[in-house]
């Protein structure tokens, strides 16, 4: 099975989490003139979700290579305790794997524990759009497509264990985009 | 009286804040390496102290023009329920004009409620440099010198008053670095 990627939108992408789209700043978030004017703050563009066990917010860099192509898609992760936003640096496209709500899965996991690939949904962010995605989100770890690229990621520091992995069933594959 | 800008350093801003050196971060950074080697989680790169009084961190863009120069420096200001942190998107130079930390303006506001020239530092930073602002540092609103520029700012949603201003005596200069 091969995933078919289809443009990220805050709309296609609302059941995972949110969609920054720093290109279209001015339609998607809460304008405040500051400073004199100089300066417009787009307000509060990421819901922050990592209390939870005493977790605190915490903003690091992702620094990720392109993942070689074609990629076979075996597991998938999901962090039970935080949200995890990620912003790109520069403006390269990547790819954005996502799996169904807990819920769903949730029920699948009583039958099989193994994710399928109907399950998934890949899309392609245009390299000026950041994600945040919600607390237990199923996810596979960042593909980047073309070059080394930087991330602005806000994501959970605190005790507990905030890392979960599912395997995905067959053969599932993320085609070149390069070929 | 004109200010003089120095380079902003990490050790030379200590007494303010951090300076996150992006294009330094192994050097400056805790480093962990995820997703089998395809990423570097420069990690936990700021102090975010946003909870006095219920507060909570947001995560904005700050769209800042530049100033025009000459500019007299008039007013100060500082944020005494939360940290402020500015991470640049692109990579023009920008100033940072803080002023000496609350203790000490405290003691003179006790006598003439104004700040001085000779409490203000005026750092250069390179464009490849963020900073984050200690709760409570009286800093000068974003100066940008040559284009308009996008900032992703970590800073604090809540109640309380969370801004602070206190005029600048005299004739307090920044030159025009264009000229």
């Amino acid at each position: 099975m091969q995933l078919r990627p289809i443009p990220l939108t805050a709309q296609g992408f609302e059941e995972f989490g949110q969609v920054v789209e720093l290109a279209k700043l001015e339609h998607y978030a809460k304008q405040i003139s500051i400073n004199h004017g100089l300066t417009t703050r787009f307000h509060d563009l990421l819901n922050i979700d990592t209390n939870d066990q005493g977790g605190r917010p915490i903003v690091n860099v992702f620094r990720t290579s392109p993942l070689p192509l074609p990629h076979k898609v075996k597991v998938m992760e999901r962090h039970p305790l935080g949200s995890q936003g990620f912003i790109p640096m520069g403006d390269q496209p990547f790819l954005v794997l996502v799996g169904r709500t807990a819920g769903r899965i949730e029920g699948r996991l009583d039958f099989d524990d193994l994710m399928h690939g109907d399950d998934l949904t890949l899309f392609l962010a245009n390299g000026r759009q950041g994600i945040n995605l919600k607390k237990n989100t199923w996810h596979h770890f960042q593909i980047v497509l073309n070059s080394t690229q930087d991330f602005i990621v806000i994501d959970r520091a605190g005790d507990g264990d905030n890392l979960e992995e599912i395997e995905v069933a067959g053969d599932v594959w993320i085609g070149d985009f390069n070929s």
